[in-house]
Order: structure tokens, then C-alpha cells, then sequence
């Protein structure tokens, strides 16, 4: 069986999951695509798949067995919703939903559907080194976690970046990897300001350092850096008990001339992550050809990095202070208690 | 279109590539497996395969656009040649041929056809690390290549293995792998016996230490040692008249743990190369689809690589003795004089 | 000429430092040796030197060219403060006071003198890691810094170590380091509490994360964890505008075996910092063997670091509020304004 | 009690180790020093120090207890015998002599004056990292040693230097600490040329790839290659029955900018060993002081070095033949055979 996947949003990560859906992963085909610029959805639209501009007659086809959402942020809540109510496996980019309230509407759709329909595309936890770090962690050599040092470094932010995004789009992806990797939940956040860098635009708050407290204890401190210069660099850092382990940096040939050993570091998170995405979209695929649910990032880790990116928000916007994240019961569909 | 394959042999290494083929290079469907033993083909054809115990007749088969040859190593030359009487792609694992005048039968079939059909498995010309490491020989910032230091090493190896297979199942890819590296032909080869590790079994040497030297004048080191204990080790550096190169070792969690700061070491070859398997077999799939020429190793690799290997064997068994390379003139179709 | 050195303390620091002075260092002699336990003074003072139990006659002594306090902490300030009175120059072992008002008089009385005598045991400044870091940050390559990523960790700690102990015995050392490689005064610490480790004595909390803001605006975070079971280990990075420097992890040969490659984690700070003691001693009996002002941490160094790891245990005591390091005007014989 | 050093010969290596003996080493006072160039000797003589233009007068002053010789590498034999003679300990830079026959003869006259005096100035057994191999080697933990895999590389050469240098003044450091680390004779050596670097004088051979052979049946690989231009450059690994050891890099901080994280190599060796220079010195001044045998490169490793380096030059002269070291016996005095 092939699975036709329906492609709403025709933009550079749509454009992108369109190739990979039709030379990289086997077992899909590319059968639709939809945007508000029809144009664009049909200049990128492989040959066959039907063009739309309209999202919601996208994901009701007949043609389409799956969706994957990516869309303009603000759009995705009522296009995953619509993918629920048609029963449809849906692998929506993060992120879910740019309000909590409308997170939670998905959250509780899949919970009146019985099961769960929704992926959400937060690609790092189909990276090797994370996994090889998930896998240190839970064999349990390094004892009970107790702390997490962590960095995300972009070379270099455009104007239209401002200081929120920091959270919304940089640091969400920690957020919800270090949950993961936790199997915890945050409570706290706090956003501090160092001094800023002379590399940045005006207004721009950058870098910012963030804290996390989950619900089992555990501290994580996260440096934002949106305008390093250097390269695109994640760092990540688990300590326990009895020893800690560090995310690998990238393979990369070590080099010796003038007077240095170096390595390169990547300068964008296309490279850097290459591989998750062809992992994440292969293994989303594979699911939806087995006919499960999904394993990835669910409902309910889109929801509730948006209660927590809202809440740092927050904090950076009053002055650094210490903010709650209030999430609501997490339902038994996605581990919680009944 | 689909890529219909027909795998001959169901070993190891055939299952494996049925596996591939089935569920991670998209393009391709296994529509035949043939093998001698033909209930083991039966075994592990996907459904709808054809089976078979006759390896002509699948090479012959309406319903077989290319052929993947995974049998046993004395039959690859035959089953080679046959594809290219029928016209069709072959992908062959090493070696293309145990004797090198097999493997002059097949260039001078390909010579004779006018156009390359043949691939042989050299996976690791597909291994990221490598790639990198031909990028920066090739970008000149190393200036013209002098030297390589290499090593393979093995955990372990059976009973079964002998000393001429150091050479023939071992360092054959090296062999290949810096034949591409350095765009040069290896000229003359000698193998040294280093004191004999105590955990071998007696029949074998092990450690062999190989020097080869290019028609460039580069010198390249090789240790080969199939009884390591510690892991499967492969390093390989290139020193230019500016500066140098290492592979890199795979990306792993750094441990600190019980007094030591650590990486895991891959066991075995199968986990070190699950990349490059995956990303040859799809690169030669998306060959085949565009109805081009092969661009991985060639028929004339194969060729070189048992002329160097034969050498190798010749030159340990002779004491140490440095033997020539004699290679027959390249043809025009692999980029020789014309 | 010998510089005659008088040690006051016979513990194992002070201990340690008469070896150095005698079998370590050129130009030096340990001429006395006092203890309030007159009988360990003996025990280690070498042949020729006076035996003491009452400090004041050593530092007053006329075999006494310059004094080394290793004596109990609460008793330092009284010895400094006689050494100066004395116009002796004066090493003493961290801490300079328990109690910022001590360390203020030592700073006043050097201020009356008109002349600096007096060097902070704070040996991490002599250490090559961290020298090669301060020349990183200050040849300007790396821009303005912003941020420093600190750990400081240890094997183990007796159930005599309590939790203020994490600031004056332990975090005092990077509150020292980072002044200086930032040559930038601490305002501001808070200090949180992670879960704790169940690897400690109950009474204590540990890990400690601890916070510091500087006058230029830089983010320290410090992760203090005295019981991390697997070693030694010291960590230090400085986050500038145009990219980051990271203090080198001491070298040791990388292992191959079992699985694994490794290298060695030191156990404890005396084969860490064994050299940067050595250079320490050297570098301040070569000054006072030319006659010039101490180059190492100075009274005002030692005076500051006490405020700070004052403030940083009011922060722990008080649930980890935010707390201000209030520190007097620096006086211009420490580069102050006048 | 100073041991009061003669130092005969006022260059740069002799000059350094005045300035050592001065200022780094305890225990010591340079006493005199000789050099033909009078006015060179006197330019770098301390104070009180005599001046002298005959080392012969200076090795038999009532005023030199030991004797440090950095002249002229022909000079050496005889300025050693004349210390022997004297029943000084001497420490003889190398080479100990230009010639085997005159290394033998100090051999044999120590052996006739029944307890060693001599050690020769193989600065790497000093070295920290080259210690912490060495324990890793005698520690049995990896095994038999069965191969070791060696780089020495200078970032360039002076047109006086020549292609037999390569093995007399550059590979003769690898073959004194190799059979330190091994604890085994050499018996073979063999030269070969790779292509030559553009990067050269033209009358040399650079880089020279050299095999050894030990009686124990260990295979060592070298690269010399002294025009490698981006920096000096020690490389050293040792691969045992079960596992093997890497030779650290000196510790230096890393460096993430510019789309790179680097770390700086050193220029030339006066950095690398600097620390192993000041330990040489301070470990024979110590043992001159106990008035034991010193414990460093005895004369016999002086005399096997030179054999060893005669024997890899005609190995060059001869286009790379297979050529056999041959060492009288050694004298009980150094742990031989009775």
C-alpha cells in the first residue's frame, strides 16, 4: 500500500516534505497539495497530485489517506482539527497551535475520538544523537536525572525575528525534547536577559537564557543565541546521579593546517538535521502503512510546549520572573492518569 | 516508475538488501530472489516475488529491470556477465570477480556494449565521513596528497577466516576507498607480519601491516587487524604537502561516568555502514530510474581492486616481499587514455 | 638571594606548600614553621627551620622574609593583618576572611600601607588551561563576552561539608576565576536548588545552581555538585559576541578497548591543580624575590570573593532569591578610581 | 646541598638550560660555563659563574659537581668520556656521539668504572603525556603491544638541513621513547620515500616513512615530515593484543568561531616540551643530589640510538632496503645479560 499524502502549505518546509515524500521515503506518493497561493502550490506539486487552495476540501479528498501540515502557523489548529474530524492521520509542523486554548481543542478532538490521529513535526527526536542520548538516559547507568545544560545557537536572526520568537520558535524545540528525554513535566520558566550582543538587530532581546524546573525536580538551563555568528550549534547536556552524557556534536573530518585542528560546524539546521527529517516523515509513514497511532510527538506535546513557550514569553515580557506553566489533566490517551 | 529488482542470493547479506529495497529506498520493489538453496529465497522474498533457484533465468526475467548480485563470491563474475548480455543495471557486492581475469572479461563486456551497466558494493564511497573526507582532498586547501595512515579493524573473526582474506574480504576496501580518495592507481604493494596477536586462531596472521604505493608516488599504511577485541575500527588520514585529514569516528554521547570520559565503539560493520548501505542502494535505484550510467565504483574498480588484492596476498605469502600492481591499459568508458 | 619563607599551619595544605617551597620551587626556604599543635609543626618542618605554636612570633620572626598562611580560615585575617603590619609580603590560602568586614580591614590596611604585600591563594590563575582561556577572551577575537557556562564538580563529600560550604569552599573558586577572566565585579547571585542527588549525606542540598550577573552585564550560571561520583571536573566556557572558548579538559591518553574509547578523569583537585600550585608558588617567591608588588589575586580579590559567596549563601538561605553583592569603592591601589 | 653544574657549550640549547638551572630547577647553581666562542660563554654565564673556553678544565674544576653538555653534537663523546673519567654524572644532549664506536666506548667506560654517570638528554621520557602512555603500555591492561604508529612533523626545515637529519636529529626522539615505552631493541629499519612535498629544499627527501622492527616482533610505523607547515606536530599510538593506547595532544582551549571549533597546534617544540625540558632537569638534578644512578636514557640508550639512526640513513641511501641493526651485547650495568 501507498499512502497518498495530502500537503497543505506549499512554502520552503512544505516544498521540502514534498521532495522528501516523493525521493526519499518509500511507501508514500505526494497526491495533493494545497495553499492560499495556488500558484505556488502548483509549482511545486508533483506531476498527478491534485492542486487546491482550499486546505479543507484537501484533507477531506478521497484521494488523500494522510496530511501533513505546513502551513502558516496560525493556520495549523484548524487544519489539524479538520484532519481529526476526518479520521485522517495528520503530521502537523510545529506548531500545533499558536494559542494553548486552540492546542487544547485538538488535545480534546482526539480525546473524543478515541485515539490518536496527531503527529507534530518537532523533528529532533528522530535525530541519532538524540535517541543515543534517550537511550543513555533511560538504561539507567547515570542515575536519576537531576540537571540539563543546554544551548541552541543560530548564526544569524532576520529583522522580522523578534524577542518572543526566541521561545516560540527557537526554543520549543528543547521544550519539547527534553520532555521527551525526561519523561518529565515543566512547571517553571524563567527568561533572563544577559547582556545583548552588538551582532543583533534594535529590538531584539538576544541572547536570552532560560530556566525550567519540571515537575520531578530536575533544572534545565538553556542558552537562546539567535545571532552567535559562528554556526547553527545545539548543545545538550544530562547530568544524574552518578555521571552525565553529552549530546554528540556532528561527524565531521578533523582537519590540521595553519596552525589548527579544527572541525566544521554547521551553519543552519537544514544540515544539521537532514536526517531526522527523512527519519521522522520515513517512520510517520511506516506507521500510517501499519495503521496505528502514531509513536512520535503527540496532541498533547504540541499543547504543551505551547503553554510553556507562552509562559516564557511571559517571563522575558515582566522582567525575568518566575512563571508557572498551568497545564490541564493530561487525558489517559496519551499516558496520563484516567 | 517502480525499479523491479531481482536479488540474487539470500544470504546475509541479500536479506539485507531485500530489506532495503522493501522498506527504506523508495522506487524500488523486489520482484525477484534467487537462489540456489530455493527455499531460503522463498524465505525472504517480499510477497509477490518471483523465486527461483536458477540466477539466469532471473537475470533474463521479463519482470527484472535490474539485478542485485548477493551470492557467493566465485559466481558474482558470471552472473555479472550475464546482466550485461541481457542490458541490464547490476549492482554486484564485492568482490566483482575472485580471479582477475573475470573480472577483464566484464570490462571488456561493458567495453564491448559501449556503456557502463556494472556497480560493485564498495559501500563506503556512500559513507558521509568518507564523502566529507574527498571533499576536503579534492577543495586543493591540502595541497597534492603524500601519504595515508589507515586501519581496519575487526572485533573478531571465525575460524573460517584465512590469512589471504585480510587482503580479499578486508583491506579490498580500503583498496577501493583510496583508489577513489586519491584519484590514483595503486602500483605496488607489500605486507608485513607484525607479532601475531595470542587472540587469533592459529592459523591465521593477524595483525597484517600492507603498504601500497600509487602511481602518484603517495604512500598509504594499512593496518588490518581482524582480532582487535575492543570493536570495529576504521581510521583513515590523508597528509598533504599543507596539512591533513582524519575521517571522523561516528557521532556518539559522551559519557563521563566511574573516573572516565567515554564514546561507544561500533561492534560491528553493520552498524558503522547502515548509512552508506542505505544511501547506496538508493543512489543506484535513482540511477537506474534516471537511465543513466552507474557513478559508483565500476566494473574497472572491481577489476583493480583484485589485481591489488591478488598482489597482497602474493606479497604476504611471499615474506613481505614489495610486488607490482599490473594492471591492462583503462579503457576510454572509465576515463582512461582513449 | 633565598627568600626565607615562614608557613603558618601545619595541615596538609600547609604541608603541601613546604614541600613545594622546599623540593619544587628555586629561590625559597622554610625557614619556620608554626601550628597551634606544636608537635605537627615539627613533624613537618625540614631540618633548620624554627618551630612555633604562636604565629605572631613567626611572622615577626627575623628568619622570616615573607609568610604562607595554611592555617584554619578564621584565623587567617589576624595573620594577614600582622603580616602587613610587619611589611611582609603574604600568601594566604583561600579563604582571605570568613567575614567581609575582615577582609575590608586587610584591604584598608594595605590601603594605609600604600603598597600591595598581600596574594590570594586562588591558584586556578596559574593554571595553563585557564591562562590560555584569558588570553582567548582578551585578545578580543571572540568579541565582547556575554555569558559563561561554569561546573564544578566533585567525587564526594564528607558529611562535615554543609551546604554554605558550596559557595565559600567550593563556587569560590570560579567566583575568583571569573572576575578575573572577565575583569568584571559580581553584583548580583541567586542560587537554586535541583532535585537532590540521593548520593549525598542528608543534611546537605547538592547540586546547587548558581547564578551571577556582573557589572558589564555578563550571565554566569555555575552548576556546583560536590557528590557527582564519577570525578574531578572542572568546566568553564565564555560566550562572546563572535564565538565561544572552552577551558581544555586536562590531557590524557585516549583508550580503545572493551567497546569504548576513553580518557581519564581526574579524582581530585591535587592532580588537577598540581601544576597551577607549583606555578603559584614559583611566580610569588620569584616577585618577592625582585621586590615588586604581588601579580596574583589581591587583598581587594580576596576581600570581593567573600561578599559574593556571602550573598550567594544569603540567596541559598533565603529560598534562592535574587541577591545583591554590595561592595565597597575599590580603592586605586587596586586599580580603582582614585 | 646546590649541585653546582658546569655547562659546557653556550648556544641556544645550552643557553635554555643555564636559564633552567637558574630559575626553575631548586637545588642548583650553574658553576661555570665553557664554549669555544669565550665572549658567547661569558654573554650567558650568572653571575659568579666561571667562563671558560676548555671544557676540559671546566669538567675537572673542584667547583662543578656535574656536568650538563649542549655543544656540538661531534664534541660529545669526548666531553662525556672526560666526565666518566672525572666520576661526574653527566647529561649529554644528543646525540651521545656521532658515531656507535664512540658511544660504545662510554659504554664501555662506564661499565669499567662499575656504576652509570651518564644520561642522555631524550627530553620525551619527561613528557607528561608520553609518561601516562607508558603506564598505560606497563599496565597490561591492552595487551602485548604488537604495532605502534608514530608521527613527528616540523612546520618547515632550514636549507641546511639534510635528508639524513630526518633520522639523526628528527626520528632519533621516536626511537629512544619507543624503546622506553616498549622495553624492546630495535633489530630492523627500513626508509621509504613518498613523494616529496613542493614545500622542500630541493636536495631533500621530505617526508621519509620509516619501519621498524623490534626483537619482540613489534612493527613501528614513522612519519617524518619536517616541512608540514601547519605546525609541530606528535603523534603516537601503541595498539596491544586487546586494545591501544593514543599519545594526548597537549591540552588547549577550544575554539568555536567562523563556522569552526578549533584548537591551536604548537609551532615548534620548544612549546610542546617545554614542561618535559624542566622535568628532565629537575629529576637529574634530583638524583644527583641523592647521589644515586641516574634513572633517565642511559649510555646505552645513547649507543643503541646512534645504531639505530646509522642503520635507517643507509636504509635511505640504499633506496629503502630492508636494514638490520646490529648492538654488541649489552653490559649487566644496564640490565642486560650478565
Amino acid at each position: 500500500m501507498t499512502v497518498r499524502v495530502g500537503v497543505i502549505g506549499a512554502g520552503w518546509i512544505g516544498t521540502e516534505h514534498i521532495r522528501r515524500l516523493s525521493t526519499t521515503v518509500p511507501g508514500a506518493r505526494v497526491s495533493a497539495v494545497s495553499d492560499i497561493d495556488r500558484e505556488r502550490a502548483s509549482s511545486v506539486a508533483p506531476q498527478g497530485a491534485a492542486v487546491l487552495s482550499d486546505s479543507r476540501r484537501l484533507v477531506e479528498s478521497d484521494e488523500v489517506d494522510a496530511v501533513l501540515v505546513a502551513s502558516w502557523g496560525p493556520a495549523h489548529a484548524e487544519q489539524v482539527l479538520a484532519a481529526v474530524a476526518a479520521g485522517k492521520p495528520v503530521l502537523c509542523e510545529k506548531p500545533l497551535a499558536t494559542d494553548p486554548a486552540d492546542g487544547l481543542r485538538i488535545v480534546e478532538a482526539e480525546h473524543a475520538a478515541g485515539r490518536r490521529l496527531v503527529q507534530v513535526g518537532f523533528m529532533r527526536r528522530f535525530d541519532s544523537g538524540y535517541r543515543a542520548l534517550k537511550e543513555a538516559v533511560d538504561d539507567g547507568s547515570l542515575g536519576t536525572p537531576l540537571m540539563a545544560h543546554c544551548a541552541h545557537r543560530n548564526k544569524s536572526a532576520q529583522s522580522s525575528y523578534t524577542s518572543d520568537m526566541a521561545a516560540r520558535d527557537t526554543a520549543v524545540h528543547e521544550i519539547d525534547v527534553l520532555r521527551w528525554l525526561l519523561d518529565d513535566e515543566i512547571t517553571t520558566v524563567q527568561v533572563l536577559a544577559p547582556r545583548s550582543t552588538g551582532k543583533r538587530h534594535p529590538h531584539l532581546t538576544d541572547p536570552q537564557f532560560m530556566l525550567f524546573e519540571t515537575a520531578g525536580g530536575v533544572r534545565i538551563d538553556l542558552e537562546v543565541f539567535v545571532n552567535c555568528q559562528y554556526g547553527y550549534d545545539i548543545q545538550c547536556e544530562i547530568v544524574g546521579e552518578e555521571g552525565l552524557v553529552r549530546l554528540p556534536d556532528p561527524a565531521a573530518p578533523r582537519v590540521r593546517a595553519a596552525g589548527r585542528e579544527s572541525t566544521a560546524i554547521f551553519a543552519d539546521f537544514t544540515g544539521r538535521f537532514a536526517a531526522a527529517f527523512d527519519t521522522e516523515i520515513r517512520e510517520w509513514i511506516d506507521g500510517v502503512r501499519a495503521g496505528g497511532e502514531p509513536t512520535g510527538p503527540s496532541a498533547w506535546d504540541g499543547y504543551a510546549a505551547t503553554v510553556v513557550t507562552d509562559a516564557a514569553v511571559e517571563s522575558l515580557t515582566t522582567g525575568g520572573a518566575v512563571t508557572a506553566v498551568e497545564l490541564k489533566p493530561r487525558p489517559a490517551l496519551y499516558g496520563g492518569a484516567a
